[in-house]
This record gives structure tokens, sequence and C-alpha cells, in this order.
């Protein structure tokens, strides 16, 4: 896993030049985590530089002793310009960089670096590429799954009576990173903050949050306003576990509800129409849907049984259904009704239609989907029924 | 916890206030987690306004139940000119804005909804202004320290021989959760991803990262090079546990090392030149010393010592031994040689000599100090000797 197969490196290496070509730039200057990681295979603090043709270029602060021949030592942006011209190269006039993820002060101090070129940001378009996987790449995601829908069995097993669902969530996280969770994952933009996943236990689900999630949960810290908030897990509740998948690089996205005792029959007929939902978009779609239709279809399915006041959400409710999930959790496309993006061979993206039913708590499941000309394939198999835990 | 006492919240706005009427801006717009806590003492996603006189003003895209009357919904950025024009507001024509947090499509789509007012950063100043603390702050890094020392001692009762580093650390993992740490911890920058923190065994300490810290450790994944490598806990060799320190929103940072069984003298040496330049530095400094000073007198003692090869490091040496601490893990002032920065009544810093020993592994340890008028107040309270681990 920790090299990246050469037919990988080519092939992810091409699609950026051509992008350079495309986009009229003379190099394209990478230094976020994700895309080193996704065009290297690993990460360093410095600057992947790429031009329209040859290999890489990687100008590496740290770490010190990076494997790789391609790598010259540098220690501060304002050194490119000389070290290009030792290699040949002439700078560059049009530059594509991550103006989604260098911030403000590193983007000027890198132009001004570079004699002040004029630069065009690469970000939606890495996001677009990332977004369409390999197969190399979905075979990590299936692996992340199968470990994923391990770590879910174990669940009923964690639990006793009067537990909290912070408590049960600090089990869970024992196993997770047991079973090779790497702990944190990663997501794209600043409002994505989490810790390993979110647990939601009854009303705790109608919390809204600051961040970009399907669902809130006040959390346990003002710092931290996002999930479990240490309630207990009272009988005739429902708890949501939507603990991340990050098993691989390449991640999978998954949910599953449990009853504690004896949920109402409410929390059952919602909890069954997200897997009617969920089973419907596998029967209808395939490779050339449009993310529209997606959302339209369950949204249908949600009306036609009078759930919408409780449609992933209650005071707050996200207009979504899912979102594509690779190397960061909020990967394109985006399952929104205005969404103009189609679902190509290769996307993977999460399903989540969930319910919010007050005095219960949330209901309903989320699967990862790999697209395909013929279909959908679904990775994330594990039992998807309301388990009661007791 | 939740509430930001009013007198915290007030003086907290004047340093800003004065900072905006100094740098003769017309606004300052905040948008980062950390500096909207600090200012609000919770987080939203939106946009944090203050002008030189009067209260805070919020625009809160998310989340919609914001408990605070100053709140006024928002979209996006493009609607801040209206929404400012109702309340009276002229639209500023010089505004500070965070652009080390900032990306530079955001920054830009700033700049532009507010019809291109020149654009000052202040990120650096408002690291500076938080670097010094308030009593209500200090008093939560001593109960963040407290916990952190509780936990810590912990450990030897968490190994078992034959472990591995990480089966340690996912065990030191659960008790932080359960003493109530909040998992994440913030850190400024991109180049600081970490995991709950770090354990080094053995000659993994050796191991150069891509990230600021003080020391390395290959990690189990290329996507996060850093920390325990899955290495068996070998006796004769070292483990050194920098796990945070996250009990609080404003957080402490300590080492401890642990021997596994008989460790060579050299070990106990080394370690006990670090504790000793631990309290060399409490004993000669206080309020108004350099930063540079305490790092000299370090390097000294090393020196005498003939430690300079183990030093912060063997391949990869890091040039410093110690940094600020708050809410965020990397805060001013860094203690190097070359710092011009001086130690201030209210700033807590941790202090971090270590060595490392080929064939052994890492040894030293941190502490975090608080600096007053009459010297330095140690908050880290835990044993500081190598403990054995059987």
């Amino acid at each position: 896993m920790n090299k990246l197969p050469l037919n990988e490196a080519a092939s992810r290496l091409k699609k950026v030049q051509q992008t350079i070509t495309e986009m009229q730039a003379d190099a394209c200057i990478i230094t976020s985590s994700v895309n080193q990681f996704w065009l290297c295979g690993f990460i360093f603090d410095g600057f992947l530089l790429l031009f329209p043709e040859g290999d890489l270029v990687l100008f590496v602060k740290r770490p010190s002793n990076i494997a790789d021949e391609r790598a010259v030592p540098i220690r501060k942006p304002e050194q490119i310009p000389g070290l290009l011209q030792e290699r040949g190269f002439s700078l560059p006039k049009r530059v594509l960089i991550e103006a989604d993820q260098l911030t403000l002060n590193a983007a000027t101090r890198l132009q001004t670096a570079l004699e002040m070129p004029e630069m065009v940001s690469i970000s939606a378009v890495l996001r677009k590429l990332r977004s369409v996987k390999s197969e190399y790449e979905l075979e990590q995601m299936r692996e992340s799954a199968r470990i994923h829908a391990q770590v879910y069995k174990i669940i009923p097993s964690l639990y006793s009576e009067g537990m909290t669902d912070l408590e049960l969530q600090i089990e869970i996280e024992r196993q997770m990173r047991l079973h090779g969770s790497m702990g944190i994952f990663r997501s794209f933009g600043d409002n994505m903050d989490i810790f390993m996943g979110s647990m939601l236990a009854g009303d705790n689900a109608q919390a809204p949050s600051p961040y970009d999630y399907a669902l809130g949960g006040k959390g346990v810290s003002p710092l931290l306003p996002i999930g479990a908030n240490g309630s207990i897990l009272r009988p005739g509740t429902t708890l949501m576990v939507d603990m991340a998948g990050n098993y691989r690089p390449w991640m999978d996205d998954m949910t599953r509800t449990f009853a504690i005792g004896h949920a109402p029959d409410i929390a059952y007929k919602a909890h069954q129409v997200s897997i009617d939902i969920n089973n419907a978009i596998t029967q209808q779609f395939r490779a050339g849907a449009f993310c529209s239709e997606l959302y339209l279809l369950a949204e249908e399915m949600v009306k036609e049984n009078g759930l919408e006041p409780y449609f992933m959400g209650t005071t707050q409710q996200a207009k979504f259904i899912g979102h594509g999930v690779g190397l960061e959790i909020n990967e394109p496309p985006v399952l929104t009704p205005r969404s103009k993006e189609v679902l190509e061979p290769g996307i993977a993206f999460a399903l989540e239609p969930k319910f919010v039913l007050p005095g219960i708590g949330a209901v309903g499941i989320e699967n990862t989907y790999i697209v395909h000309e013929n279909g959908l394939e679904k990775i994330t198999l594990c039992d998807e029924a309301l388990t009661v835990l007791i």
C-alpha cells in the first residue's frame, strides 16, 4: 500500500498534464497533502510541480530522507526560480495552483517568489478528476468497506444498558483503531471538523451544527459542536452510527441505525423508507444518470410516505442525500435537487437518505456505491435492518 | 464552560478593536473557528465582524438556531454590504482578514463581495494576542494538565509484554476519551496533521516526518506519516509518549518517557539532562526573558553533556525546544536560537528538550509552563522519571 503502482502514477500525471494544456498554463504547483498523495503516493512539506510534459518535480522541505529520486531539497518558495533555471525550465507565466486550499498569504508569497505569474485555480478540476476512481482506488474502498462492516457487527456486543452515546462511541473508536483505522479522516474545506465520525442518540439528532454534514448533534464541547453529546441511550429511542470508514487511504462511508430496546413503529417505517430509497436508486440508475434525478426520486418516495418534516433533519434540513467519497469524505458529486452533475463510471458516492423523528431519534442507512456502465455496485455490505441493542 | 464570561468577551473584543484602530482599518472579519471561539465562545459557519467601536456582528450561515441575539442569518458573502447598510454601517474600505487561514478563493470572493476594499492580514496579530492568556484561560490549561497527568499515570497498567506501540496508543486514546478528551486538537497552518498525539518507540523516533513537530515517526499509513509505526515494544528500548492534552478548549502539552524493561544507562543520562534543562530554565527565567536565551541555555547544557548528535532528532534535527500552547497546539512564541520574542506574563509554553538515541529510542520530558512576573509556573505535575514498563 506504501508504493503507488506505476500505471496509477502515470495515468494521474497524464490527467493533470492534459488539464495544464487545456487551461493554457505553463505549470501546476501542488501543495495540499491530499493531492500530493494522489500524484505521488506520499506526503511531503514542499512544492510538487507539474509541467505540460515530463515527470513530476518535487521541491521538498521535509522530510529530509524522502525516497524519491525526483526530490530536490528546498527551504523556501523564493528558491523555486533558481532551482527551475538550473533544471532548464523557464519561469512559468501562467500557473495552476490550489486556490481552494492555499491560504491567501501562502498564495501571495508563492506568486511573488515566482515573479508574479498569472495564477489560476486547479482545485475544482482536481476534485473532479479525483472523483472518478481507478480500479486500484475502488478496490481500496471495497477493502475499507469490508472492515467497516466487521466493526459495525461488533457494536451490539459493545453496548450495555445505561451507557451514554459517547461511552459507546469510545468503544467503537477503539475497535476502529484495532481494525486499522488511521484515526483522522480528510475533508475538503474548512467546515468539516469531526472526530472519527458521528453518533446521534435520540433528540440530539435534531440539534443543528455549524458544519456541512447531513445531520448535526450538539457535541460535548463548544469547540467541536457536532455528534454525540453524552446522552444516555434510553429505551424507545434510536442511535444512528455514522463512524468513519478510514481503513484505507480511499475511504467508504456507511451509516447504520440501532434501536435501544423497542422503538416505536414509525422508526421502523421511516427506516424502511431509507432502505427502499437505497434499493430503488440501485435498481433505476447507472452511469449517465443525473445526480438530481437520484435526489428527486428520493424526495418523491419521502413525500409518498408523508415523511417530509423529518427528512434530513427537522429544525435544519439538509437539501441533499449523498456525496462523492474517496481520499476525502466530501468529494464531488453532491446529490442535490439542482445538481447538474452526471454519474460517471468510476465515481463512488455515499447515499444517505435519513430521517430525524422528534422524541425518538435519527433513522436510516447510508451506503457507498460505485458507478458502473451497467449499474450501481453497493460496497457497504452490512445488515441494514434497524438492529435492537439490548 | 459553554458560556464565555462577559469580562473575557469584553477584554478580547477590546484588544481586537485596538488593533483595528492601530492598523487604521474600518473593520475586521473573522472566519476561522479558533478565532470565532476566542471572541464568542462558540463556533459558527459565517462571518464575525468587528468595528473600531461597538459590539460584535455575527452573520451566520449555520447553525440555524444560534442562541445569540447578535446573530443575523446570511447565505453568502455577497449579502454582507446590504446587511451592513441596513444596520447603518458604511462599507469598510480597509478590512482586516485572516490571510493565514482564509483560502485564496475565499478571500477573493469576500473582497469582491465587499466591493474591493484593501485587505490586510490580522492572522499574526491575533495569534500574538491569543498567546497572552487570561486567568480564566490559564485555569482551563491547569485543569487540562491535571487530567492529562491522571491519564499518564494509568499508562503502566495498560502495558503488557509484546504489545506494539500502536496497541498501547489505542488503549491510551481510549483512556483519554473516557477522561474527556474531545479527540481532535487544533493547530495553526496546514502542516500539523496528527491523531490524538504521538508515540515513538525505539528507532521509529529517528524517522523524519513532513510535519512541524519536534520529532517524527513513520506512522502506519503513507497518508499520515507521523508517530507510531506498529513497532513491538522491545526490552532495552524507550517509548516516548506525547499524547494530546485536549481536555479543555485551552490545552496543555506534556511528554513523558517510559523504558521497556531495562534501558541502557545513556537513556537515563540523557533523560536526566532533559529534566535538568527544564529545572534550570525554571530557576533562571521569568517574564522579560528572551525566548532565545532559553534555547541557548538548553543548547549549552546539551553540549556540556556531549549529547548534540541526539538533540531534537538525529537524521533531521529540529532547531527549537518549545512553543506556545493554548487553543492551538502551536502558538507563539517559538523557542529558537534566533527568536526575538520575549516571555510576557500570561504566556503559556511547552518546553520539550528531547533526545533521540539510535538503537534505543527517544528520551526526555515536556512540560507546560505559565509565565509570571516572578517566575515560571509548571502546570504539568506528573512524575518525570524514566518509568519502567514491565
